[in-house]
Order: structure tokens, then sequence, then C-alpha cells
């Protein structure tokens, strides 16, 4: 509605009923313009219906959608379904270009719109949470790991003799298949348990950093406990004084200020040439996309320039509702929230672990994770590995269970001598890990503690029943 | 978007593409411009994304959307339901004011002019159709009985002393009820069977209007055949001769050409006070809607006003979107095909009905409502009510069976010697009917023939089986 | 997805997981199962997955939405719009048969078992809300004052002499166009001003009862400060001794416990017949609803019978979405919030009030609205009227303001000597009105009065210039 | 509803109606059932309530939105926005497992049904198409350029010591980052023009199979025109003889009955390792996803494994729906209205190209892209690239214009000494490419010819006009 129309509704409305319908259209005018101007996340979040009104705007935008458009390619966005058509908003170009993800198609300024803004948004929400030094972001529409090989495939054409790659050991498979698919070898350095801690053994990092095939390093800072983040600080460094990259994994990591704050300390004391993270753990999105992150913005560009070909829009979408409907206001207060109620579940959960003949690990680096012991529980001859399932079955979705009675297992062609899944070799306990993710509530916490609390009488009581049956 | 918007997303997209989207969405603004300033149908019907557009514009007029709005009084608009929300564009003020359901709401201005703009388009299509005299149409959200209802309580106060309503004769509760409801005491006028067809006893109403108790006449163009449309034309000069007024019920006549021409004929002749119709049947939307039409502007301002109180804008809301994505020129399609499918739903039935021994009955005056004997199927001992269930355990929906064989009933308190369903009283044969209505597609046509046909096979096969039992 | 599919399910993904989900799947189904047999609010909301799928269920029912299905009659909730249909979820066929809004439909057991549903659980939400004897309650997709017009029109055949409706008055349009829509003639009978309350006359009320052609009397428990809602316990009284009906008009009642208190009082000191409400301002879904309520099962569904044809769906769709998903324990903590919240708006008020040389007007029997005087202000030759709007365009919506510089009005053929508004005549105020209704928050409280502090200020200002500028 | 709930409808709604819509309920299971073991498309497409019952049925297989589940993990598929949600239907854990896209996710059993599902039911369609040997599909939700880098990154394990990989040159720049993006050096062999048509060299690609460093050679059946597809009988049984991977690129192919027919001819005379096309083109979905599809199971197997980590659903979901909503018939109606409209694009651009002295380049090995010269146009100093941004701003989408008056040019660091664009070296003419895709209609071609008619007319008129302003 220009002035223009408003004028004409005045024809069937009052004047001064429209002029306020006008002066308020205004405001959402200039929300929007703030948003395109400054780049960043507004105040406050947007309502509803300011989205939904962004949303047709940026669709109107895309020629497809042009009104009286006439296709004469092979690609021309028609949609067959009208379900899909609406769940798209009518945008069916992706975003990129045929060999730059990051460039705009001149058949769809509306996505190619979105997409920029999105990156902008994302950078901003990040800084917020402390990442401060990270210049550029990019969303890509592939999750975490698939993000973490395109950085390494981006990574090569600047080094192109490399053939290995230094990865803190993290037992999730991803992890290891990332540089695995990028066609590197991985060399994995163990961690060392400290305390009841698996942390990163710097010193057998730097060892490895004297091969001269060495891509770069990939440190964690996200992860289950009882592992720690990596101590990026330490490895910042040593890349620096090696010159090879310094990759972070940094998957949910945005959420916590105190991995930002690492990370942030790390790029001041060495080293860190890309940082890597979901946008689903983050800002809490459907899975698929993730965001290469860097203080050096011709980095992000690599990784822009090496993906071939066009992707889809759809997490992009997704994340451009979900920031501008948070506004900078939510967004701090989600993360807040959540730097709360971490110690509230750690407290609810020792108290349980007490109760059980159990304790809670002692992992105080890990903001997000933590762990209790299964150990009693499994003396009794009770299966840990069936507890975690109880647990699943009583709709408790998300705990790990694992067994310090682990064998020899081969992952991704690799041999973990006391198996995979506790980060290090021969870690003394069986355990049960929970994380107080974004997004957790308080009554989230209780519900839980109530389940694993039944789970634990269940099982006691199973058995007992048992003894006495074998007892008969 | 204004141009200021798209001024700043020439930092983010090139210049060019974002002037093609600027100009592609000019061309959206002027659709609108157009529509508010011509009030009528658009040439050809809107896309869906400019549909959407739209109705978030008028939703973002309504003071509940304004950004900031709080609210201190009994009826803000709150919705609690997200779900209820959305589907609702976030329009939640409703229709009108206490006391006229046509008043501009101070709040609401994007209803306000959503309710206006429907008026206005429901009237350009009406006279498309070919009620070109009318000069007002107001939508109302009740159905047609309970508008009939509406109509008669707004002529109570023109004629204060009059106590009936004569009404030609139609086999429709409801019909019957909007009269009671108001208050008035019906005076039924049977139909006279004329060949097949039961037609209007224009004598008989013109002896019932030596009363002078006479509130109006009601007369119906659009119903089941046997039954024809009334002699809206007679009724209509005896109307005039009388002085008491005509109200036409053409629930769903605004789809037959015919029907509109008798109508138009019989206003230039004599005397059409009101009219009124059905939204869902003309219209293909869902039921609720009715609309009150009228050559005479100042008899639905009546109706306007005689309503208390505000109204739902769900109607409005549903017409709005069906009308504007019809456009002109499908909106006449429409009509054409239905007209060029009702002589192929004759024929096929005919084919069927001599198959089987039973004939199509010869009704020239229904546009749109044919009906078949089930004569021969009934003389052999088959149920035709029975018949009529077969074909709706086949999914055929909306045929009506009618039996010669009734015996007295009480209809609203009315007794009817031979029963309720024919029209009239002894119409000489049973009958199945079906009409081809707006929408009906030539593939319809097609099954529910296949599906009747099966019916007549297993009706007939069922009893000669039993002619078998009874044999053994 | 029944068993059988389940089964084949998991020959795609592994048995356990499919086992979980259908697990959970039947915990959905439990739950429509105990909404069907309990017809009751569910202990907690649902999910808006399990409403989704309720909801696609239900539209599954009806019979344009069978697969297959082929329509030959005249409505077959043919929908032709996309965008119509899926915000209808598919369902076109209404509510309610041809004279009887009540009845099933045969072409839409969805749409019939939506109805019946919703009365069920709209009637259980009002005996909650504190109306524990009623028995009946009946949807009607009309608003309020329509609704009171169908309740005369419903009661006309029960006493078919009556020509009049005695209203406590209430200065709202529809109120007095209800009575008169009907075809009554409505006789007022003014408040009195009791301390700053204007309260219901018994004593005339009790006089006017005197004629034999009084259908009724109609009370009112929910209006604007400084009107009381009417003594209904008093009424009650008198409509027994005099034996006529009464009538009560609880707008926006349900949500005040005291208002319910007062209505379930009056059923057993005396009489009630029938109480009409919103839906919209009680249960925070879209103008349009009503609901006939009574302890008297055979008068509702005398309205019922009344309504002549079909109805929308529409308002029960959002009435059914809203209910399932607030369940009891919303709703009661709604109502509670309210309740809790009404002093706090008093106490801002009051402060403002005493800033500026105005006071809140004591309305202690009114538990909803409110009003502060405007003297101080108009003493000072401010216009009161333009501070309401000033407010207005301050995104303040909701408020009224009155002035007790009123000249005879005539509003509906009816003379009001000290003008309409204040429900009684030379009431000694100029106020403004302000009402703490269902959903409002502590926020929303805040802010208004932010706003008016503001306007107040503004005011005042103006004032100082205006006067500085008559000075020179 | 299961047959408890339906049994207490009746409660509600007559036994008879409830009966008959259980009946259909019953259909929609069988058509569930129906795909779940066909595993195949259905004879006809769903109807749109049908789809999202079934798309809800499937959300809430998914954990989170289990009644009452409590997430504890990192990853519980919590999403923020309510339009985010509901446009997802809820779906939030994506597809696959760390370090498997084609694995089963414990907590997502409906995310998880859904890809499996929808590879399922892609793999029908191809077969239907005329891919009739594939055996194995797998939908990736990245397009087709980064899935041709997922195939060559899964074929690095296979083939070790390969550096290098041979395409017959395609002038689009994914395809050559395809290669380089997964650290390949491609080798490009230049097109032969053979009469109009720029043909596969097969001489130049023997002879580049010498090396021993060879993974595969990539071709590509699906090009604009004058580019002919490849000849991928040729390729194949030279890749069968040099024993190295064959790679087919069928971007757009599955669309045509031709291609389709070539790709079965060359399995069968040689070697066809895997095709892979897009999901956006063929399908009419939104761009974002392709398909790798194979004769050979572990081939798809090793891609599927090769994908680090999770990915997104909204690929699958779009492609599920638009599967089942067209159906066996539908979808095969979509191909032969494309094969039939071929000839009357090429029919009507001749006939344009006549008109304005330029001709229709004789590319008849091309099913899908056609091009005309606009040899003469330019030789009247008419700027070709101008021409094309005219039909541009007509809002005709999709041609491409391609100068024969090119400069060396430099794409991802390969030299192209007489430019990039028309497929080989030194084609001779200027030229327009146009495309008959899937989804294109008779109406679009008037369009498309009226305003490329338009075009010539104004180049000719301000040719006039400029050559008359020379004059002057």
């Amino acid at each position: 509605m220009n002035s223009q129309n408003f004028q004409l509704a005045k024809s069937f409305v009052h004047e001064s009923y429209v002029k306020q319908a006008e002066q308020s259209r205004k405001g959402r005018e200039k929300l929007i313009r703030k948003l395109l101007s400054n780049r960043k996340l507004s105040k406050d979040g947007w309502d509803e219906v300011t989205i939904r009104l962004f949303l047709q705007e940026i669709a109107s935008m895309d020629s497809n959608n042009f009104i009286g458009n006439v296709g004469a390619g092979e690609r021309e966005a028609r949609i067959f379904s009208n379900i899909v058509r609406e769940r798209n908003y009518g945008l069916g170009h992706g975003i990129g270009r045929s060999g730059d993800i990051g460039a705009i198609q001149p058949k769809a300024a509306g996505s190619s719109l979105l997409a920029k803004l999105t990156d902008s948004l994302v950078l901003d929400a990040m800084r917020i949470a402390g990442l401060k030094s990270i210049k550029s972001a990019l969303v890509v529409p592939v999750a975490t790991g698939m993000a973490m090989t395109l950085v390494f495939l981006a990574l090569r054409t600047l080094k192109p003799r490399a053939t290995k790659i230094i990865l803190s050991r993290i037992d999730q498979k991803s992890c290891i298949k990332s540089i695995q698919a990028a066609g590197y070898e991985p060399v994995i350095v163990d961690n060392q348990v400290v305390e009841d801690e698996a942390r990163t053994d710097v010193q057998s990092i730097l060892n490895s950093l004297e091969s001269d095939r060495i891509l770069c390093v990939v440190s964690t800072t996200s992860c289950f406990a009882p592992r720690a983040p990596d101590d990026v600080v330490a490895i910042a460094s040593l890349c620096q004084s090696f010159d090879v990259f310094h990759i972070v994994n940094n998957a949910y990591g945005i959420q916590s200020r105190q991995s930002n704050n690492w990370i942030e300390l790390a790029s001041r004391k060495g080293r860190v040439d890309m940082i890597v993270q979901s946008t689903d753990k983050n800002f809490m999105v459907p899975v698929g996309g993730a965001i290469v992150a860097s203080s050096k913005v011709d980095y992000v560009k690599n990784v822009a320039q090496i993906y071939p070909g066009r992707a889809s829009a759809q997490i992009h979408i997704d994340l451009l509702i979900t920031l501008v409907q948070m506004g900078q206001s939510t967004w701090q207060e989600l993360l807040k929230e959540r730097e709360e109620l971490f110690p509230v579940l750690k407290e609810e959960l020792s108290k349980i672990a007490r109760r059980y003949g159990e304790r809670l690990l002692d992992t105080p680096h890990n903001p997000i994770s933590m762990a209790m012991t299964l150990d009693h529980l499994e003396s009794k001859g009770f299966s840990v590995e069936f507890f975690g399932s109880m647990l699943f079955t009583r709709f408790v979705s998300g705990t790990r269970v694992v067994s310090r009675n682990n064998n020899n297992k081969k992952v991704c062609g690799i041999e973990f001598p006391n198996g995979f899944g506790a980060h290090c070799t021969n870690y003394p306990h069986s355990y049960l890990t929970a994380a107080c993710a974004l997004g957790m509530t308080r009554k989230d916490i209780e519900i839980f503690c109530t389940r694993l609390d039944e789970c634990f009488q269940e099982a006691y009581e199973k058995l007992a029943l048992q003894k006495k049956e074998e007892y008969l």
C-alpha cells in the first residue's frame, strides 16, 4: 500500500482512520529500513504481521513471482505444488550462482537480499554473544560436518601440498568424516584425563605439528562432558608458531559466553582462522545449516567461492525469520537464561547422583554439558546402556550413556583401543551426560530430573527382584 | 518496501536487479490501485503472492496489529492462539459497528476497507453475471435463510401493520423458517403441475394478495427440479399492482444467466425489491454468507442498519480472496462452463434413464437442476430412498430422492397433505434430482453417471436375487 | 497412521524408533478420546501438532474432502481458491441444516462434530469460570447483538402477545437495536446515580412490569464504568413474580468471577432464562460469535431451531482451536491473572488522576471497567473528546471519553435528553474509561499509563501555550 | 482418529454419517499403506487433505513433537519461531546421522521415514521417466554442483592415486568448480562444431584417457544449445576400456525421454557409474537438492557415507509433497506435455527468426534447449547483450545471449581463448537460447514469442532512428 493507495482507501474508510493505519504502515517500513541500513538485529523482535509482510515483499522481488513473467530457461523456479509454494513463500531460486554461493542472482533479487541480510544478522548475533572480533559470517545450507569439509576444501588451494589434519580427539563420527571426506588423513590426538575431565593434550599436538604435511589443526569448543572444550588458546599459539591453519569447530558454542571468550582470547594470543558453528543448536531453527565465520573476510569468501553452484534458501528463510523475531533483546535474554539455568541443572543432577551412590563428574571447563557417574549402578550388574533406553522410552531425549567397559572399536577405519564415546582412552567411569542448551526451561529440568529419579528407582527395584529370583 | 527501502536493498543486491524488482512491485501496487479506484473485478485474476501481500497490508491497518498498540478497552481483538491468528491474518475486529453492519470501525480501518471492497466486488460480479440493474449489494455473514429473516425484519418498519408473507411453495424448511423466525405467518401457495414441471400458481397468489396484512411475496428462482423457478415476472407485476414488497430468493441463481435475465425482466415489468443469494454456492466459498442486493440503495442500507452490532469478517475474507483470484475473466469462464455442461449432464442422465426404463422429467425452465423418474424401479418393489443411500455410500453426494408415495406431513407447524419434498401436492412421479452447479466438471459428470449406472445394475440384481429366493 | 502403517514404517526405520513414535501417536489418540468422551476441556492445553492433526481429521470427515467424492447437488462445498481452502482446512459445509443450526449434516460429519464439540467445551469453560448452573450452551455465528435478537425471536412463539421489552438502560446502540430488530418496542429504564455509580433503578423496572405486553427484561452484567452491572438478583426476583422472561446480556462477563457469581445467585433467588455472551471478548478469538446459554436446555434448543438454515463454521473452528489449546489450566490462569491485574490498573490510574487534579470514580460494582474524571482538564477549557483522540493517535485503543456537557440526542429513534454515553441522565462528571479485560498484561498497563501521563502533560502544555498566546 | 474415537464421534453425530467418514478415513489409510508397501508413486496424485494429514503424521513421529517429551541434549529440535515451526510442520531434526546422510535417527523416526520414502519415490519417478536400469537413488540436500563434488569425494577412496577428472567441455562454472572443489584438476576436452552443433570430441577424450591419473570422465546430458548432449554411449565404452569411472551430469535431463534413453543405452554398451541430477528442474520444487543415482547400489551408499553429519530435511519435504501430489499419472502427463511442446517452441522461434533475417540453429540432438542466430542483428551494429537485457526488462527470464565476438577469458583459473559460453572455441554464430523445460505451457510460448518479436521490432526501430540521426 503506497501513499496513493492509502489515499484511495479514504474513499472507503474515514480519512482519520486511514491516516492512523498509514502511520502504522510507515512504522513498519521504518523497521525494514532500519534493518536494511543497520544490518543488525533490531532492538526488539518484530511482530508476526511485520515478518510475514516482509517475507511477502522479499518473495515478490524474485522474477518467478513477477506478475506476467515468462520463463524461457531451464531453471525458472516453477513450483508444482501449492503446498510447497506456500511454505516457501514462493521463493524458488535458492541462493548463490554457478560457482559462488555468496553471489547475487539476477533472476532472484529477493532471495539474494535474503541471503545477504541473513549473513549480516547472524554476524551481529554472534558478536552480541561475545565473538566480537569476527568480521564476516557466511551461512551455508549444509550442517556443521559438511561445512567443515567445505572449509578444508577451500584451504586446499592455499596449501596444496598438505595431506593431513590434526584433530584433538572428539568422539563424534562427523568430525572425523569431515576430514576424510575432504580427502585428508586425520591425525587424532588423544585427550588426557585430568581429574574427571578429558583435556587437550597440547604437547602431543605440538609433536604432531612437526610434519610439513599438516593443513590445519581442528579444535572443538562445544562437546559432551567429561570432555572439556579444547584449550584453543594454546592450540592457537602452536598454530601461529608452526604456520598452520587453526579451525575451530564451535558447533553449539555460540550460546556460551565462556566458549566465545576463549575463542576471542585465542584470536588475540595466537591464530584462529575460521570457526564453524551450527545454526540449529545456536539459533533454534531446524537442522541443516552452519555458519563459517572469521576475522579474516577473505577466508570466508574463499569458502563461498569453493561451493559449486546454487543452494537451498530454506536455511536462510528460517534463520532470517527467527532473528528478526528475536531481536537483540530476546536473543540476549535467551543467552542469559541458559547461563542461569546451567548451575540449576548441575545442582539437581548432583542431588539425584548422591541419592543413588553416584556423583556428578567434576568438569569445570564444560559450560553446556555435564555428566554423572553410573559406576555404582553398573557395579550392581545393571546394564547402563539399558538404563539409557529406559530414559528414552520415558520420553527423555538427548542423554547419552557411555560405559567404561568398552572393547576395541574401529570407526571410520581408525582403531580406538578402548572404544569410542568417552573422547579418550581408558576413561575410568561409566556415565550419563546431559546438557543445558539454549531453549531448555526450568520446567524441562524438573521433569527430566523426576523421570531420571524414577528410572533409578525402577532399576534398583529390578535388581532387587532379580536377586530375589536368583535366590529362589 | 517503499522506494527508500528499495534504495537500501541496492547496497545488498545489484542496482539493476533491484530496479526490476521495484518495477514488479509497482505493478502490484498498480493492481491494488486499480482495484481500489475501479471497485470492480480486475480483468484477470491476481496471483497468490499479490493476494497474500494485499491481505497482510489490510491486516496491518487494524489497530490490534499496529506495532506498539496497547488496548485499554474490553474488545481489543486479542487472539489467544497462533493458529487462529494466522488463519485470520491477524484480523480480529470483525466488521460493522454497534448498530450498523455497514459502518466503519475506527479501530479497524483494514477490516472496514475489506468489507466495503468486498461489497463492491460482489456487486460487480453480480452485474457481470447479468443482474445489471442492481445498484447495491451487501454481504452479510449469515446464510441465505437468516438473511431472508433480516430482510423481513428490515421491512417491518416500513409496513408495521403487516403480519403475513406469501411464499410460492418451495419445499425447503429454511424458506418457511425464515418467515416464521421474523414473526410472520407464511401463506404458502401451492404449485401447479404443468407437464412434468411444478410451476407458480399466479392466480392463487393474486387471490392471496387481497388481504391487507401482506408484507411481501417471496419468490424463488433457484430450486430443485421438477419445480420450476417462480414466474418472477408475473409476481413482480402483481406486487406492483397490490403495492406489496417482492423479495426474490435467488439462492444459487447468480450462476445462471437465465435466472438473472428473468429477474432483470421482472424488475422492468414490475417490482423486485430485494434479491437474496448465497455466497457459497455462487462463488465457491465455504457456507455462511449471503448477499442482499437491490436496485434501490436505501433498501439495502435498511438491512445493514437493522443488524444489531458487529459481525464476523471471515465471510468477507474468503470472498475477497476468491474474487480477486478469479478476476473478470475466470468468473466469466466459470459461468460459461456451467452453462455448457448443463445440457451434457442432461444428455448423460437421459441415456441412463432410458437404459433402465425411466426418463428425464421435462423441466424446461429449470436452468440448474434436473430430475429423472424412478417410477419403474419403484414399481418393481425397490425402495427409492434406499436407492438414494446407495449413491451416497458410493461417494456421490447431493442427489435427492423423492417418492410419490408420501403421507401427510407436518413441517414447521404446517400440514402438507401429500408430504414435503416435491414442491407441490400429488406430484405423479418418484424421482431423483441432480444439479449442474458452478464448479462441476466434465469428469464429475462422467464419474457420477458411471456410479449411477452401477447403482441401477446392482438394484436390479438385488431384485432378481430376491425374486429367485422367493421362488425357492 | 494406523497400526498396519506403523508396521510398514518398520521396513524403513528401526522397529524400536517406530514403536516409540507409535506410542506417542497413541498418546495423541488418547487425548482425542478423552476430549470426545469427557466433552470437557482437557486438563492441560494441547500442543500445536495435535491440534493440527485433529483439525485435519475433522476436515477429512466431510464429504467434500472424501477421496473420489463426486458432488451432484447445488451445495457441494466446492472451494475455488487454494488460499481459502487451506485457511478453512477444507471445511466448507458450514454448520446446521435447513431449519436448525444445531442439526447434524449428513454430508458433513466432521463439521457437525466440530460444532457439537465446541458447544460442549464452551459449556465446560463457562462452568469453570463460575456459571455452574448452566446446562446448555449454543455457539451462534453471529455477534452478541444479533444473538440477542435471535433470543427474542425464539421467545416470541412462547409469548406471542408481547410487544415490549424492558431494558435497564445501557448506552450501546446494539442493545437497543437488538430489540427493535426483533420487532419489539424497547422500554428503557434509566439508571440512578448512587455515589459515582450509575445503578439499576429496580423500582422503575417494577413499575414498567405492570404492562401485560412485556416479553422480557434485559439486564446487562458487563458494561463501561461508571455504570454498574445490573442488579440481576433483584431483576430475577421481579421477573419471577411477574412471570416474564429474564435475559442477561453478559457480553464480556464470563471473564469475571464476580459477574458470574451474581448470575448464579440470581438464578437461585429468582429467574434467569437465558444469558448471552460474546465469544471474542471472553475467549480471545476474532469477533463474530456469541453464546446462548441457559440452565434450561429447551430454551437453548428453541434458539437453535429458530435459526433458519445453515451458518458459517468459522467461529466454531477458531473457538475449538482456542479451547483445546488453552485447556483447563491455562483458562483458569488467564481468569486469575485478569482478576489480579484489575486492582493494579485501578491503582495506577488513581496515581495519574491525582497527579492532574482528577480522581478515579468510585465504581465498586464494576469488576472490569473503571473511569477517571476529566473535570479539571475540561474546566480549563480543554476538549475532552480531543483528549481521547490524542490517546488514539498515540496507539492507545479502547478508552472512551464522555463529556458531561451533552445535548439532547436521538438514538435509534429514542430521545436521550442529556445525551447518550453515560448510561444515565445528568451524570455529573466528564470521564475517561479503561478496562482490565482478559489478555491484558502488566506491561500493557505500564505502557498505557505512561502514554496517558504524556497526554495529560501535553494537554496542559498546550493550555499554557494558548494562555500565553492570548496574553500577547 | 482410530476406530475407538470414531465410535465416540457417534455420540455427537449420527452413526451412519460417522461410518461414511470412517470409510473415507480408511481410504486415506489405505493410500498411505500402499505408498509405504509399494514404495512407488501412487497411480493418481493425492488430494491436499491427505497430504497434510500424512505430513502431520510424519511430524508427530519425531521426538521433539512427542507430547511431554523433555530434551536433555544439545540438539533437541527446539524451534524458536512459530512461523518457522509451522512451515516445517514441526520437523526439526533434519535427516541422517553423524557420518551417514542415509542413516536412521533414533530421535526422529518421522524424518527418517520421510527421507527413505522420498528416495524410493524419486527412484520410481526416474524409472517411469525412462531410467529403467537404476537401482538406487539418493536425494542430497545440496544442488547439482555440490552433489558432483560429493560424488568425486566418494570415489577418491576407491582410486586414491587419481588427480585428474576429464570434463567434456560445458561452459558452466559450477561444472568446473565441482571438480576443483573436490581437489581434482579438470582436464577440459573442447567440443567440435558439426554443422550447427557443438559435439563431444570422442577422439580427444580417448587421448586424454591415456594418463593413469584420471579419476573419471564427466559427461553432460542436459545443456544449452548449440551444445549437444554428450555422446554418452561412446564415452561409456571408452570408460569401460580404460577402467575409469563415468559420471553423468544429467542436471535437468530426467524430464527428457531421449536423454534417459541415451543413458540407458550407454549403461548397456559401456559403463555409467553414477548419474547426478537436480531436483528443482526435474520435479518443480525450489532449488537446493540433487539426486545421485546408479544401477550400482554400493556406489550410492558410498556417497551417503561420505557426507559428514546431518542435513536439512526441507528438500525431502518439498519433494515428498510434490511426488505424492503428482502421482504416476500427472508425472507422466507432464513429461508428455513437455515433449509435445518442444517442437511447438521450435516452430514458433523459427518463424520469428525468419522474419528478422535470422535462423534457428540446427541442433537435432538437444531435446530441451534450442538457439537462434542473432547474426543479422549484430551485423547491423546492435549489441546482442543489450538485446538480451531488453527481454529481461520485458519480464522474459531464462534466455541467454552469446556473442561470437568474444575475447580470451579466464574462468576458474583456466584460459578460454575464444571466451566462455558457447561450449567450444570459435563458434561461428552469435545466438539466443531458449528452453522448453518441464512446466512450460503453450501460453508461455505464445507470450514469450510475442515479446521476442516486439524486442526485434524495437531493436530495428532503434537502429533506423540511429541511422537517421547519423544522417542528419
